[in-house]
């Protein structure tokens, strides 16, 4: 680990790293609490997550309701919003209520709002960025954005089960142009067909982006408090989730886990396997301190020695 | 790895293991095979995969319908069948029916038979055991068990809902009595009325056998596909499960875990912390292999090479 110190580098040295999402407001009810209007969206929980390790730029959309106090929250932590796009109307909001297992959550509502026309356009500062990830939006958003960036080093893209179902096409053109794809257990098994989990990667993984001049395809299957498994070409890695003693609020877990994930090969700027499966831990380690308390909150109070400490004991917790 | 070779010691070296538990008669029906009446019973399974690191004795009762090729499937292994008492009647038969997620299975019958009237009764060779393993039978036959023995080295013991439901007193009691104790994720929670599996390990444990002559007591939660969690004191291990493209017939997996971990223990002869993780590791590879085919076959041809080279394939696929 002292090759990893100082966890965080100083801002003037972080890498770009590039996020297309939401904004959202949630209204979020677990067993253990219950929070109106906080804010929420993929790419909030990315960027807060790879704040901590690079210089996130968000690309996204919200409306007259996104108050100065809202942009404060990324701002404190040098997140550029130059790509944010405020307009008329009220911002996308979503409402979500979770039982005793973290793993299944009911919506109760989603109101698009100002997000329903939101058409990313990406200034030459953002086509320039080498490191990408697209949060979970509409596939052909997604493959409109992969297609204005100039020549991404690293490219990654989460989707829904709600996006396999109604635009396999859009999201499969969207899938050859990615280096990393971040997926649902149950999401592996409805896009490969396939109840096998390494039988569903692989076919997964054949799906994805095979020339020559990129890295070879990266999959990454969350199972939720199970923790990962991370596959490219014939390596493996299974990592268990950090076990909690209390969970409050497991809402934006997996884009925090992504925002790690992006967020450490940006800073390292380096791809190799032993490298994407530390970056994986680190996105477990930002992931397993966001469900510790309502909404972004844990992830504004975090500081880079609490992720430093929980990444050795992650180490304890697997190693043997 | 160096210092575990050769995995397996010769016969005359093997440290003794005491199980206690069914044999049984099965009939499995998978998505991928169906097999009548084939050897099966916690015994059986446990035995088996112990036999790659120690020298087990059974104590368990069969009827006349257990044959001399049944016998030789123990005896090749090398397996103590002294304690097996064989009488009038049929063999306990149980009838199995998995879906696609192995981890939830239909019991479709279970005839006791012999079963019901099994009074384990140990000679002198067996109440010296140092290592015990106590497979999943009546907590009042385990305690009975438990109280003829000496001193042993490590006593071990699992069971299941049923028991936990109808019989939580006499299991208690057993508890009291034993070092390390292999229980289901979803038991876990039964026998501690609590979601959190951290929370719900802290109150098992502090139901264990807690005399200071003893090692501090050791819990493991077996999380099926998932893997496990070993804990003892505040110290934990999450191992996930080893991947497997095919999984047949996940029947005695749990069973395997235990003999695999128990053999270990008793080969090694070494209950120090960093020898019970890799003891789980141990049991996690056997397992992963009997589930490989239908009932005990793959057990009956596995060779110690490909434990060897299993667990090597674990590390890598977990370590970071």
């Amino acid at each position: 680990m002292s090759n990893e110190l100082p966890l965080t580098p100083s801002f003037e040295k972080r890498g770009k790293l590039l996020i297309i999402g939401s904004i959202a407001f949630d209204d979020i009810e677990t067993p253990f609490g219950k929070v109106r209007h906080t804010l929420g969206g993929s790419a909030t929980y990315i960027s807060l997550s790879a704040s901590f390790f690079a210089k996130p730029s968000v690309v996204a959309v919200v409306g007259s309701d996104f108050h100065l106090h809202h942009r404060k929250i990324f701002e404190s932590k040098k997140i550029d919003l130059s790509g944010l796009k405020k307009t008329k109307g009220k911002t996308f909001t979503w409402g979500g209520k979770y039982g005793f297992d973290v793993n299944n959550r009911t919506t109760i509502f989603t109101r698009l709002n100002v997000f329903k026309n939101f058409k990313p356009k990406l200034t030459s500062l953002h086509k320039n960025c080498p490191y990408v990830f697209l949060g979970n939006i509409h596939p052909s958003l997604q493959l409109e954005v992969l297609k204005q960036i100039k020549k991404p080093k690293l490219a990654g893209l989460d989707t829904m089960n709600f996006w396999i179902e109604s635009e396999k096409k859009a999201l499969t053109e969207a899938l050859k142009l990615v280096d990393i794809f971040v997926i649902n257990e149950s999401e592996a098994r409805q896009l490969a067909k396939e109840h096998n989990l390494l039988k569903a990667a692989r076919q997964i993984l054949s799906l994805m982006n095979l020339s020559v001049n990129r890295i070879p395809p990266v999959l990454i299957i969350k199972q939720g408090e199970h923790g990962l498994l991370l596959f490219q070409e014939r390596r493996i890695l299974n990592l268990p989730g950090y076990l909690l003693e209390d969970v409050l609020d497991p809402t934006g877990a997996g884009d925090c886990f992504a925002g790690g994930l992006m967020g450490y090969l940006t800073k390292t700027n380096n791809v190799s396997w032993q490298n994407l499966k530390k970056a994986c831990v680190f996105g477990s380690v930002v992931a397993s301190f966001c469900v510790e308390k309502m909404g972004t909150k844990r992830l504004q109070d975090l500081r880079p020695r609490d992720i430093d400490q929980r990444f050795k004991e992650f180490k304890k917790l697997t190693h043997f």
